[in-house]
């Protein structure tokens, strides 16, 4: 680990021509020497947005093709449809000229009046207190290092610490906090990273080696507080070498933030 | 009504030149006379199965544009990156040159021989027996001609009845069964559709007016067995005018074999 530096440095697009973009994937933000997922994605986010001339990342669906070298990125942005309240756009990431995410975003502006209307569907919050979730090491269970985590502070609630003592507790979930670096408080494009940011739950059923996202879908529901946020992972199934997981993102007053999905490819079951 | 026909007639697709196909969007197959959403993506889906030359979807994430009217639509499909075993393909479905569908679809083979290797990680099926759900009719609570009922046959849990007569439980959550026309067994392209099919679950919550999707990913898990499917459909969360919804389909067996998964826009909470 050499420096610190913030996402908001790490994701920062260079416009070139007409809908074109350069950036610098950072290869302190890797997982086994490979780009997260999610950060990708909020670069793909943050070019869709300039494009449309809107501030925010509403919905960003991103397939992966290639994962791309620690490196020079170009970004490549196409307005699709401009509508009255929000743009949608088709952004390409590639790496000397080979394609590595295809993404389909929604930008628009989250209105900082929004109150939730009705929250009660689906899990709520239930991490210990942020002070109280050690922090994950940066080196995964199964050895991998991730770099990732000397940057982010993620945070595990003490009840999912069974995998990284080789005890998985067989729940499929993990809770607990993430923080980024230099306490920069997140925003639309930060969320889009924090919904791809945990450990793969799966390692809460059985550890296994690299768990490659194909699909990753995420949703910006609201505008943070400033401060870390709280964080679910769960898996539902693992059926046919493939897993899907949900993380659900609140802010540090527990609003509902941001949703992610994902379905990833797992060596487990054959 | 003037006749039924099967998932398999309304979703076909004609080769044109290369990489392009026609179709005819069903004016049965929709609701207050827009098609519906994942019976458009199931065609989409189908464009890229036949670029890829693979036999299944596996996973597909659109962005609904524009909403064609029911009639004739093109299909462009170009390979993103062709792997071993599946492909990565772009979908664009437009209606006389105009957008309106912008899809990402992972083509590959689900293998018949998997078994479930874990599945403890979400809701599980739960609905009364297909024969004891009363059918849901093409009217919706709000007046809404759904013409789509007359053709599938989509029956809710007598639990799930409230808001059909008014009296909303305030669950958020629908369950049910759904069965094609003709009793024709599900495969990985009707099971996209299957994941769109059932009524805003927001209808459990307060009744509103039109729940326009904005963004649809599925993800297809399995073969299903011959015979109707089982559905739960679930809101997380309404906040600035727009719902999450959670779908879970599992076959008569009891097995996940998709899981969709749609933002949308609401004229709630304003």
């Amino acid at each position: 680990m050499d420096q610190i530096r913030t996402f908001t440095e790490v994701s920062r697009l260079s416009p070139r021509a007409h809908g074109r973009f350069s950036a610098l994937v950072s290869p302190e933000w890797t997982v086994a020497g490979r780009p997260n997922g999610g950060y990708l994605l909020a670069m793909a986010a943050r070019a869709a947005a300039a494009m449309a001339g809107r501030p925010h990342v509403i919905a960003a669906s991103a397939h992966y093709l290639l994962s791309p070298d620690p490196g020079p990125v170009e970004l490549e942005a196409e307005v699709l449809r401009a509508g009255q309240s929000a743009t949608q756009v088709r952004v390409r990431l590639a790496q000397d000229g080979n394609p590595c995410v295809e993404a389909l975003i929604l930008a628009g502006e989250l209105d900082p009046d929004a109150k939730p209307y009705w929250d009660k569907g689906g899990p709520q919050p239930g991490a210990a207190r942020y002070e109280d979730c050690p922090r994950i090491p940066a080196r995964g269970p199964a050895g991998l290092p991730v770099a990732i985590y000397d940057q982010v502070q993620a945070r595990l609630d003490p009840e999912g610490l069974g995998f990284a003592a080789g005890r998985p507790s067989g729940s499929g979930e993990l809770r607990g906090w993430l923080a980024l670096p230099e306490c920069e408080p997140f925003d639309p494009f930060s969320l889009v990273y924090a919904a791809d940011s945990f450990p793969p739950a799966t390692l809460e059923i059985e550890v296994s080696g690299w768990v490659p996202t194909l699909e990753l879908t995420v949703y910006v529901r609201a505008l943070p507080v400033p401060g870390p946020v709280q964080i679910l992972q769960r898996v539902h199934l693992i059926d046919g070498e493939r897993a899907d997981e949900e993380c659900v993102v609140w802010d540090r007053a527990g609003r509902l933030v941001a949703q992610g999905r994902q379905l990833a490819a797992i060596r487990l079951g054959r």
